[in-house]
């Protein structure tokens, strides 16, 4: 039920992944609303589905505390306990971020060693390679520890899609000196060149975007900024161009015909192609999703979930404190 | 002599301004080498020039402490103290900021009441009008009472360029609800929310692209990021749009004939045409440019600052701790 095009493009993208991939999806939430979107759905082949129904609803403007104690039958935290208690193995889920956070972070707990969980991000790079981006806005308050055992498991996570044996690891920073940054970021580099094997360094931005780190770290207030202004900045620039090439003839009739190659650019950026991205840290698999979800990030986000699952994410993130 | 491509583009577009704008151009630096540009510059109308030779250099891997000490005869510490000793009005560089920054504290001084000086930018706005951002990476150690005074010197620099009476101030955060973002962060909303008049709450970055405040404000770290996230994620999309059109035959067509819209486009973004940003808060007009900058950066660079002498901006700031 969260997300700006729930219920339907929630349905649509994990109906389709259940088909794609021969998962079991449990859709928690309004019975009958899913029940409408499902029954748009039972055309071609068959697959694995319950319902779970749930009567409370969480907006976008709720306050995680508040939803911790008062919607206990909301579909999130239902899915969660789902998870839980074994039913299910991964949750999935484009509504409210912080009450996703704060829900799992409750009902299934840290690993043991972990003092903050974080958000990772897959960020497409020049080179084509995505890089991936930890906290991306789950720790605002921090200290330099939490960075380090960000950069520890954004590694697990990193490495687990791309099979690399050490991923490197940059800070994300203002400059590229170790004594560039606030006194806080001075001393994460200091404990990151200390203990994370394979740190590089520093990192601008620019950098990162070149592929400079596989992971790049940072604290989870920077790092939310940081993604949201990269999609404004893509979000205007697109916006820009529409409008500049629909105000001559000439750059109308470019714009046809070069629609393929200009839209090829937008679906490498396009973050439905990654789905959703998983809090790294929780004795369980939750999936954050961005909130204008269509059914083909969900899609993406139940692949990503499988294959979490499948390679055992909880279990390697514990082995690193063990 | 400070700037990726000094001495040449720096004389080159001081001697446009000064032909422009009928001020006189100091140059500092390395007297065979200015000569040398300008002897390419003698052509065409007459202009008003005199050269400060200077021995020592900076660069961009010099520490601003060290550069405070032992480079008293840079070029970007001569200008400075130009500027100090009222032989200039405002100085212009495009070298290392940090050492800008430093040797401007030190030689011009903070105006009464400033606990520490902001660095402003100029961003383009979807609107068309431009949004003022501050601090862009002078303050990376901050506390609440720095954006405080950063929102009120953003305010009179706004209003002296725009002509806005009380221009809207929008604090950079991860969510429109006072409530969102660091302790750090919240405190300092309720610091504006009580202190600065035109406070109209938090924006997220996607708020300050549509013009959502006329002056955003930000602690250096968060804004250095921010600032710097913008440029290199344009960048990004630029050459991969490039790459995008030139990989097919109705890409090359198209992109040639809509060429003049998608190069509007960068143009609204060319920091440029916006030339350089003044410190605020020192008891001088220090103008900081862009380490890339071309003539055309310079020349823009120098109109800001007359423009900035004129309207009195140093008295303008001392006005709001009177």
């Amino acid at each position: 039920m969260g997300g700006d095009f729930a219920p339907h493009e929630i349905v649509k993208g994990a109906v389709d992944a259940a088909r794609a991939f021969g998962v079991t999806i449990v859709l928690t939430g309004d019975e009958s609303a899913i029940n409408v979107e499902l029954a748009a759905d039972r055309e071609g082949a068959a697959f694995s589905y319950e319902i779970v129904p749930t009567s409370q609803t969480i907006s976008y403007h709720d306050h995680p505390a508040e939803v911790l104690r008062t919607r206990k039958d909301s579909s999130l935290y239902r899915a969660i306990q789902l998870v839980a208690d074994g039913s299910c193995e991964a949750i999935v889920s484009a509504g409210n971020t912080g009450a996703q956070m704060a829900i799992s972070l409750f009902v299934l707990g840290r690993i043991h060693g972990v003092v903050r969980p974080g958000l990772v991000s897959a960020i497409p790079s020049t080179t084509g390679e995505p890089f991936y981006f930890i906290d991306s806005g789950a720790v605002a308050d921090w200290v330099p520890e939490n960075i380090l055992q960000f950069a520890r498991m954004g590694q697990v996570y990193c490495s687990l899609l791309t099979g690399k044996g050490q991923p490197s690891i940059g800070l994300l920073n203002i400059g590229e000196e170790p004594e560039k940054g606030s006194r806080a970021i001075t001393e994460t580099y200091k404990l990151l060149a200390e203990k994370s094997q394979g740190f590089i360094g520093n990192v601008e931005p620019k950098d990162a975007f070149r592929h400079a780190a596989d992971v790049v770290v940072s604290d989870g207030f920077t790092g939310n900024i940081f993604i949201k202004t990269i999609e404004a900045t893509a979000e205007s620039l697109f916006g820009m161009m529409k409008d500049a090439l629909k105000s001559s003839v000439k750059g109308r009739l470019g714009g046809a015909l070069a629609r393929g190659n200009l839209h090829a650019v937008k679906d490498k950026l396009d973050y439905s192609q990654y789905g959703g991205v998983p809090l790294l840290g929780l004795r369980g698999i939750s999936i954050v999703c961005h909130g204008r979800s269509n059914a083909n990030a969900i899609y993406h986000a139940v692949r990503v979930a499988k294959s979490m699952s499948e390679r055992d994410l909880v279990k390697r993130i514990e082995a690193i404190w063990r």
